[in-house]
């Protein structure tokens, strides 16, 4: 989430930040009274698939908050270490305990307001055997006519969903880009 | 660049931080010792343009570490409140004093190393008066033949010259994705 001012504490020396804007930069920044350290705010990424079984997509009921009890997609924060491809893959396991193979990017999705990226890739599962982890209480397939339109945790899902089951229908499937407001 | 356990204290509170996995992650965490904030650390986009006029792109010499004195496309970090897109454009103008119309990503490169991707975005020049700004020595346009390739500062920039080139050659320009290793 976008918290600005969140940074209290300078992270090298520990002594209070100041936000100010810096002699060689032109945007405020979060700079340490004592050492002079500069902390950088940035957009996060985060990293997700559409696994899909014939005319079905695999979604995950949340046992977490944000939105509790309400279903998404395999999704998560990129982490350090790791493509943006092999995050949607770690996230599907991690979520769905699912296996797919990636089948390429297919949306791409910038969320200002909450100052992140939202990277989901197509899926094929290899079996549908899902084994999920402690952030989803229930993985399982549903056919476009039984998604849960208005149970789904985030506009970047919804927006993916649509946007699966429209190419889907008309047989071709490209990357889409779009910001969600 | 990837500096792990390069944060000492809480941004929160300032008490010192240790690193490890936290009862509900699997992975190590910079904790504070004393509120119990857990500090992420993800990677970072890059964004930036190959801006083009007639057969020739514009590159950047640096006036900045690192690479001071190399060649560059425009290109920096994504800012929180913008687009991929409003950032390329932003580092453009910043770094190039440019003017151009986006027209479309066309590289989208991992570079796992540094914790970083790197988007770069089809660029027309709408006029070649340029205004480089302070982290920029000289901007200037350059056919293919005369692209310094030795003195380029950053391997995704290399790499996206390269494929911008080829597919210029060959009249189809397409999104190219790579993994800088």
């Amino acid at each position: 989430m976008l918290e600005p001012r969140r940074i209290k504490h300078c992270r090298s020396c520990g002594s209070l930040i100041a936000y100010l804007v810096p002699s060689d930069d032109n945007r405020e920044r979060a700079v340490c009274g004592d050492c002079g350290t500069v902390h950088y705010e940035n957009p996060l990424n985060v990293v997700g698939t559409v696994p899909a079984w014939q005319d079905q997509v695999l979604l995950c009921k949340r046992n977490i908050e944000p939105r509790y009890g309400m279903w998404t997609l395999p999704a998560g924060f990129m982490e350090l270490g790791e493509t943006l491809e092999a995050g949607a893959l770690r996230e599907t396991d991690e979520e769905a305990g699912a296996r797919v193979e990636l089948q390429g990017l297919f949306t791409l999705l910038n969320v200002v307001r909450v100052g992140q990226v939202h990277f989901f890739y197509r899926a094929q599962l290899t079996d549908i055997n899902f084994n999920p982890g402690p952030e989803t209480i229930e993985a399982r397939l549903f056919r476009e006519d039984e998604v849960p339109w208005e149970q789904l945790a985030f506009r970047t899902v919804r927006e993916t969903l649509h946007r699966y089951f429209e190419d889907r229908r008309r047989g071709r499937f490209e990357l889409h880009f779009a910001d969600i407001v």
